[in-house]
């Protein structure tokens, strides 16, 4: 079924209207009087529809059912991962958005060849904003993850330790794996936190043990630093019964 | 450490010389004598070696140690997908690679957009062996994945069909999780089955259970046809203990 995202402020009333950007979608897809439609805020609720008019190119949809999205993980898994060169980062937000992570932030480490400045930071998380929305839309989801950008990797540390599990990913840590973090204990909230091309510092994984999380590894073989949180996240999201 | 790849009958004797492309990388990265170097056949037999001799531009190794590859997973898992678009095969090929994939066996089916022909097919598996020996490289694996093609949607059932548990994933599915098929008993080898962008048919699907697959689903999120693999190889090597 085709999916919609509106700002909240609009899934309200009895008939919705597509306007701008989803109006021009319907168009393309022609959609037809009696064809059901979802439109979700991206949160997580969602109206079922039927197009009850389509003349003018104005597209009015009727509501059928309110409801919370079904499509989204119970578990809230947030994606910490150093800045990665551009189109890394990209690659990043796309895929963990299929996989169901609840929002990606990036942060600055010691070894991060590439950080946008400030002046290209705002253009840039409308981009990836936008690339989160339409993986979002193609992967059935009803919440849009949010692409957000911490100023520190201090900042990171002290916002991923409040998740129930806050696990760092580590090369050199070769003694506890991810399934002996997750296995015995039950969790609503995970961070999973990655290093750059270059890895970590090992000062960075001290001081990330000191904030509270844990250093975990995922497994005998070096994985790119795009590789690292999809693979983390797929098997949090195995691990918590999502599929 | 680094890490060169011979063929196996070059991994014999007491003093190893690399050639080559080996020997170019050998001198891009100034190798010295005394330096440590891993020389692997990519079939999981390793060589610990020491530089002994760099004169002349060609490199001398000294093996001091011969053992079994010690970053192989213990569980071998044949990636079987349908031929996506060209880039998509090649970042599979890459990715299953660094996770740890046994082999890689790309196959038609009816939905598949892109097949390549007879004719081309030789310099792409050339192409492709090549990524896989570079994702392996990178990633510090003994073994370099095979990457295969196999002619029929058929023979892809049959061949996935050997393996202890034999997966195939379909969006339709929703009883089944990957958990379940998984949960309970001992496996040494896994085949994964996906479709192409565009899908698997309901004739295949059922195709598969009859050559003895177990159909299950990856979530309720629709993944792209590049993400399904690695995210269900992602869960089978963290399920098997390996992270």
């Amino acid at each position: 079924m085709v999916r919609f995202f509106v700002p909240p402020e609009e899934l309200t009333g009895e008939v919705l209207m597509l306007t701008g950007e989803n109006a021009q979608h319907a168009k393309v897809l022609r959609l037809k009087t009696g064809e059901e439609a979802l439109v979700c805020d991206g949160e997580g609720r969602e109206c079922l529809c039927v197009v009850t008019d389509t003349a003018g190119g104005q597209f009015s949809l009727t509501v059928r059912q309110r409801r919370e999205s079904e499509t989204e993980a119970a578990v809230q898994v947030s994606v910490y991962m150093a800045f990665p060169k551009a189109d890394k980062l990209e690659h990043v937000i796309q895929k963990a958005t299929e996989l169901g992570a609840y929002e990606i932030v990036a942060f600055p480490s010691a070894r991060c060849v590439s950080k946008p400045d400030e002046k290209s930071l705002k253009k840039k998380l409308e981009r990836w904003q936008k690339i989160a929305a339409s993986a979002a839309e193609q992967s059935g989801r009803g919440r849009i993850p949010q692409v957000r950008v911490l100023p520190s990797f201090k900042a990171a540390l002290e916002e991923a330790a409040k998740a129930d599990k806050r696990l760092m990913f580590y090369e050199n840590e070769q003694a506890v794996t991810l399934k002996m973090a997750l296995t015995g204990s039950t969790y609503r909230t995970v961070s999973l936190l990655t290093g750059p091309e270059g890895g970590l510092e090992e000062k960075e994984v001290a001081q990330a043990r000191e904030a509270g999380l844990q250093v975990c590894t995922l497994g005998k073989r070096i994985l790119r630093c795009e590789t690292a949180p999809l693979c983390a996240l797929s098997a949090v999201m195995y691990d918590a019964g999502e599929f």
